[in-house]
């Protein structure tokens, strides 16, 4: 890091991740202002350097970068809204966990009101934060990310672009975390299943280990596996989604004679079966995303033929 | 293979898969002779060298090893049940699929009628019976199993006893595969989410790569996260689950805000959101693993307290 990039650090927001983020900022030498609704919160910050200001005005004007992690968008737009005019000319980078749209109508408002913004999801947990392998996404204005791009890499090593669009990284963020959430609970029901008949979950550890490295990963990891749904064209030769259709019954069925609870099957159970029932039981199981994607909100369009295109 | 290996061996069944268990046999030299409810589906095998028995009972009586690969296990009793004075002496290898209850009940009908009998789960696809990397999971009488080990690896070289327990083999099936729907769906969805904003499967592959690699499967595969489970001890000290719980809410908002069906999602936010109401909001996610155990089939028993002992 050059001297030259050591400018004053604005963070606003003291949860655990905007602690870390403050204590980053001041690890590396900068001069950081910290503000939090509640007071309180800043104390070690405040051993370390840290200087807390009087108010959000305050700590908005002492820089001009403005690091916001709170914990809603709603707090963030009663937090910024009315400071529409210390904030024009300075640079949001905001952090803050919400929904894509939520980030493209924060976007709008900034750009009428001449503030800078970017839009980042922290990808990683607070003790990360500051690491190498802290990865930050950010979305937003390409030129604003690369002016700043050696002050946000102080947070975290991983810090990535990804596209000019300021709901991306929010998006990124939730399709990332779905697919954590679906990993993780599903790996909780097959422990609940095994449990049942007493295996541990260090006896079965070698083959979820194995199942997911090996079979998993690589099925939903290759660029074959991107083009299927890429274009729509979901042929198999292997396991069509009759197959899995029965795989899901029998799953169900069991945790039900078994006393496992297998509720968030159900939504799955129904796709495959709608999907089968409409005559594409011998296409892959890929074809309930055709369930997922181009429908107006809260609406099926099962009967859609027509492969999507990109 | 030694050739004293090579004895007769039956195949009943002939979807996909029991034609690819025949095949291996008979690539591998073994007389074989098969059965099928409808005729017609062992043309090509015949043209092998495999003989189609007349019946159900033919089939039985020429061979020691009666390999069974039925649809159901419904469909297994009602074929194998009138054949009892036949199998008497006799192996059955069940390869079909079902509950855990459904292949306990077969193990005592068999004990009760002298028929020796093991129970297997088929991990991989038709294509790959009879290749070095086909798992093929086995429970029961462990003597049995080691017996007939040379036998049983001609269809998968990974073949693998798991315990005397004859549901066990389903069992980890059932729990593996639970596994793959979770992260399959979950994929599914998360693509959906990137498509409301033209993101190609593509052009995320190396975020859903990295992500899987580096921090899923990791996450779930250490001798720590399944003592979590074992010892019912559910402390974090990075993520706990009032912060998992707010994701949970954000992705199923930002899901309908962008008409991507979440449904899935909402046992799983219940369950999160019963968890935290109790006052488990400090502790692990993994906490709702205690809403899946030890409990009557479908009921809940929220406010259990005590670590699951193992």
């Amino acid at each position: 890091m050059k001297k030259t990039d050591l400018i004053p650090i604005t963070v606003i927001g003291l949860g655990n991740m905007g602690l870390a983020l403050a204590a980053a900022y001041l690890a590396e030498g900068h001069h950081v202002t910290v503000w939090n609704r509640t007071a309180g919160k800043a104390d070690r910050l405040i051993g370390n350097g840290a200087v807390q200001a009087e108010s959000a005005a305050g700590a908005v004007a002492a820089s001009k970068v403005i690091v916001v992690c709170l914990s809603t968008y709603e707090v963030v737009r009663s937090t910024l809204i009315p400071m529409e005019a210390e904030l024009a000319g300075r640079v949001i980078v905001n952090l803050t966990t919400g929904t894509p749209e939520e980030a493209r109508h924060l976007d709008r408002w900034a750009k009428e009101k001449g503030i800078d913004y970017l839009d980042g999801a922290i990808m990683t947990v607070p003790p990360l934060i500051g690491t190498q392998e802290a990865l930050i996404l950010y979305s937003g204005r390409k030129e604003l990310f690369h002016t700043y791009q050696s002050v946000l890499k102080v947070m975290g090593g991983s810090t990535t672009y990804l596209k000019e669009d300021p709901g991306a990284a929010l998006l990124y963020d939730l399709a990332m975390l779905t697919m954590l959430y679906g990993a993780w609970y599903s790996y909780l029901h097959a422990h609940a299943l095994l449990r049942t008949a007493n295996i541990t979950a260090a006896e079965f550890l070698p083959y979820a280990s194995n199942w997911l490295q090996h079979l998993i990963v690589p099925s939903l990891t290759t660029s074959e596996a991107a083009r299927i749904l890429d274009e729509g064209h979901y042929v198999t030769d292997v396991s069509n989604l009759a197959v899995n259709k029965f795989a899901l019954d029998n799953i169900i069925n069991s945790s039900q004679e078994l006393g496992v609870p297998a509720d968030w099957l159900l939504p799955i159970q129904a796709v495959a079966e709608q999907m089968v029932a409409i005559g594409y039981g011998n296409d892959g199981f890929e074809r309930v995303f055709e369930t997922m994607i181009n429908r107006p909100a809260n609406q099926f369009a099962l009967s859609r033929s027509i492969p999507a295109s990109i």
